[in-house]
């Protein structure tokens, strides 16, 4: 490997923004290691994301701050979902950086982190972009870590509600994570062999999913069906059960509204179970742990090459760069071809 | 290992009875092993627990019934909460165990069904029970099978949900299993090293948790409280939230509670996790195959003795019988000193 | 979606070839979906391989054959390394096909299968290959099923080597699949942070070995070198030791032989663990049973679209048909490129 | 909780010794908690067990110290195989406990550990002990830490030879630990339902094992024997093979010493696999953390109550003290009633 331009950039700075997510810690670690092994440079982190620009609050990125880190969930970083844009100024940024001798910065975030990082390099200032999305949602790159480790614990948590509904001839609705896009329905779906998958891009009705429940009961089995946080039924359907009406939505998501009424349509007892906050902590897989430390060596490279307004991304088995402006274009949906083939397969 | 009166005793039955839990079927395994291979008997399975008495629905067991079944979760036989004296009599249970030959029954199941059989015992049925409580609150036995698996889901989820509060300074709260006794709350939060521990045997406040959020967050940790389904805080302080007023329990457990109050009482931005039925399902882990195996395969050693009204039980590292009483005589609960040995050391 | 041509296809056969391979199941389970799903056509299996074919060993495959079977590890087909080419001819296997009314066969196997099978369909068998490789060094497809569970089970695996180095400050030296490339070892080691990674395509001295375990127990750390089956020290090196000279592979493999080697060299205590088999068997991951149902469903569109000597490939996120010959045109192995980023990252 | 002479007692030292053992930073966490919320001591720890005595290595245990370690594998404080009595004497350990104003220390240790701690105990050292073994074979004591989790590892990892198997109708030997005592074996041959056991306590030919192997075949199974390092078969049986012969016991162990004797005998076709070190590292299940914790507690206690000479002990769920000799008073080892329930019932 060429050293590039080592002398001229010698200090690149880090945040992590928005939602935690498994990888966080081993793109961190894998861009010390980059910065200060293949290009003689420095890695310095902000704390808890833009605030940590605002605030000015730095720390040190040594050797021993990144040992065994990889592994772990979450950001040792911190995050926040600080808008650099609301509390300060592409100026302010840009006078940050300078102050801190800081030659480029690595924004890690989602959407919207993103949104201010193209804002802030359309401004000047050098910037580069990891994206970051449990969701699976942005566009501009095949697929984002964090995303592999939740389907991957949503298709644990199912395997053992099958076995429960099995046990009692039950029906069991999971909830998982979606609220826009729903990969992680349709892939813990499709990977737990469940009976039925709803998702936010495509509708159905509860004429559907009680068709489902049936088809599986009539064979013997204790029906599964796995819903995305943000699927909706057409309208009216759910109104009937006054979900919209209790204007608790925490108290209640789409999975604990379908279970009455599932059950009062089939007369197969039915239980809801929301995965919730346990798909996006812990532990990453180790596809996560590869891909998020191949961002963050790349990541350092674009730095390096001063490719500012671009972000890391997944093309295949390639890790290239696409303008940030890729990322923001439109939500990454699943077609409705993904989607038919799932529901036709395995409804 | 003598034979014991094998030509007496040719068929064995055997129901699994109230919720599923992890280790049901190593208990068929081990004891359609044991009656074949030491007792030369044979095992008879009722379908759907005491429903397939009183329906006479029965399948038999061969090594091919088994096999590979140990380490999967839930019942081969299936499960209800069918009561064998409501829906029928002690003189029709004798009749239906007679039809078919069958010289004692193994009954596995919870508080209710031990009631159950120790009644049908003492009306003359040979039966021998095997206790069954994923929350460890039956009393006779040490331990039974199905709570080491609840305990390390437990704990694997909040080891997850602890990486995501700390990356965001946040609060979890984490409701796990245990209406009456908190035994899965204590040993998954020790297990953890949660900030608090909060169980239905014991009393704690408002203020009590929100001391040790406090100190928690004092120490720069995202502080993790881990309650039992059935712990409520005293008189007057949950009904200011209204909890109880919204009469729909399900939808909004302790731990949903809870963590607005926490929230509005610290300043701590605090969520919710309801790890609900993931607790009971899948996998069992290797401890409860274990106890599981061994407690199926002295059943049928108990049924060869003809212990009627009797039930396995862990005492130590043995395997013992003890009467059916025993199990009744009032819950196991968490003791003070080990509540408050947990709560100061982890508080 | 449209059905295509069902009434010329009515009988479609499967057989799974070579080593088994976590996802073997959720092909067979997933190409009898859509098979009866979505073209009204009907799935049989070929028993172990392609001995079935050469024995007519052929076993009907409805919805109860298939229940649960995704989340199982092996193949509920069986398999074998029988070769058909060599117990037969293309004109039996296409009696067999015929006698059976058998319009296309899908055959699941790995280098050698999927030669053989290019071969029969030159010769106008109906064939369509699903490629598999536990190795991923298959040409004609981003990756195969069975290699994400790989990499995860040897990271798992490797995750606690590193406690029990760090503990004693031993050097573990882990020795991982990979008799050609080195694709598990890249993964796995970069996804724990090994200290050092070994693959068969690219050289390194003891020298260099030995360098890293130095640079990490100077900082204080157990190293931990991940080295695949397949690599060799240079000419000389190894043979110091005599390792070639035992003409006992089995009993010591390359780890085996490089532990001595080390601990000699750096005064470092040095252990061997050979993870083995355990890499190839069990449930496997929700990564690799997504693309394994995607590959069995495509598998079946490609025999009704009649696309004879193809094999389905992921590309992307997309999965395609591609001719048989490119899996055959040689190994994909590890490039310079992304073995000196992670050997220079993580060394 | 009363406070027990806080005033008396103000610093506690802690060391760990031996192999690693999952569990160890458990012990080192709560010791800590209990010492410093309970009784208003301090705990110091010893690095590298008693070689950290002999050299004056310490390290000032804080709450940031112990903050998140219960979970991980290894000790933080190192460990090491040194002796106490060999490096030096009873006055030596004094005149450093004396020197650093210890009160009194906690050994975490196995045989050869508890055994020195007896012998300076003797000698008026203050000193409680906390057995540790992952065998499961020290006396005095229900279970140790460590040992669930070895089981589950290895329970796991057959759980996955178990697929492999079966795919191939391959025999897989499954060697793990257990040198003088079989516990690790039996309980995970029973867990995982494995066709036959092996254990150093019990003599088995290898017709017996060959007989195993048949029925298991013939029932169209993928036979499954596990072994523990310790196995050995009677006299001249494995002469043959000139495994002995070898002198070379890390490059071949008993498990690759069987597996060609089985499939000569067999005919079929037989692999090994040594689980080895992979058993011991890593994350503890919550039973060992639970466990750990418990006894690190209790052994503050003790030292706090002054109680000389004893180590801490499960029995049955309470956590008790036992005078250090009960752990030296001879192997736990598998009772013959406990070894052929389990190879009747299994095998």
């Amino acid at each position: 490997m060429t050293l590039l331009s080592a002398p001229a950039t010698r200090r690149i700075g880090l945040l992590t923004s928005g939602g935690d997510c498994p990888g966080l810690n081993a793109v961190i670690r894998s861009a010390h290691i980059r910065a200060t092994r293949a290009h003689g440079a420095e890695l310095v982190g902000f704390r808890n994301g833009w605030r940590g620009i605002l605030d000015e609050d730095l720390v040190a990125i040594d050797d021993r701050f990144v040992e065994g880190i990889g592994g772990r969930g979450g950001t040792v970083l911190g995050s926040s979902r600080t808008n650099p844009l609301e509390g300060g100024s592409t100026a302010d940024v840009t006078a940050v950086l300078e102050r801190h001798g800081i030659d480029g910065l690595i924004a890690v975030g989602g959407e919207g982190s993103l949104s201010a990082a193209k804002t802030l390099a359309d401004g000047g200032v050098p910037i580069v972009g990891v994206p970051k999305t449990i969701d699976n949602d942005l566009g501009g790159t095949d697929y984002t870590f964090g995303f592999d480790t939740a389907v991957q614990i949503a298709t644990d948590a199912m395997d053992r509600l099958l076995t429960t509904g099995e046990s009692h001839g039950r029906c069991m609705v999971a909830e998982v994570m979606g609220r826009n896009a729903g990969w992680i329905a349709l892939n813990s779906g499709i990977a737990v062999g469940a009976h039925g998958i709803l998702v936010p891009e495509h509708p159905a009705s509860l004429e559907t999913i009680v068709g489902w429940v049936r088809s599986a009961r009539d064979r013997g089995r204790g029906p599964l069906i796995v819903v995305a946080e943000g699927f909706g039924l057409p309208d009216g359907q759910l109104s009937v059960r006054g979900h919209e009406a209790s204007g608790r939505p925490r108290l209640g998501g789409i999975g604990e509204a379908l279970a009455p009424m599932i059950e009062r349509a089939t007369g197969v007892e039915t239980r809801a179970a929301t995965l919730g906050h346990i798909q996006r902590g812990g532990t990453p897989s180790a596809y996560d742990r590869v891909l998020a430390s191949r961002f963050g060596s790349n990541a350092v490279d674009a730095v390096i090459e001063q490719k500012w307004g671009s972000m890391v991304s997944l093309r295949g088995t390639d890790i290239v760069t696409v303008p940030l402006a890729m990322a923001l274009a439109g939500l990454k949906l699943v077609s409705t071809q993904r989607y038919e083939r799932a529901a036709y397969c395995f409804g």
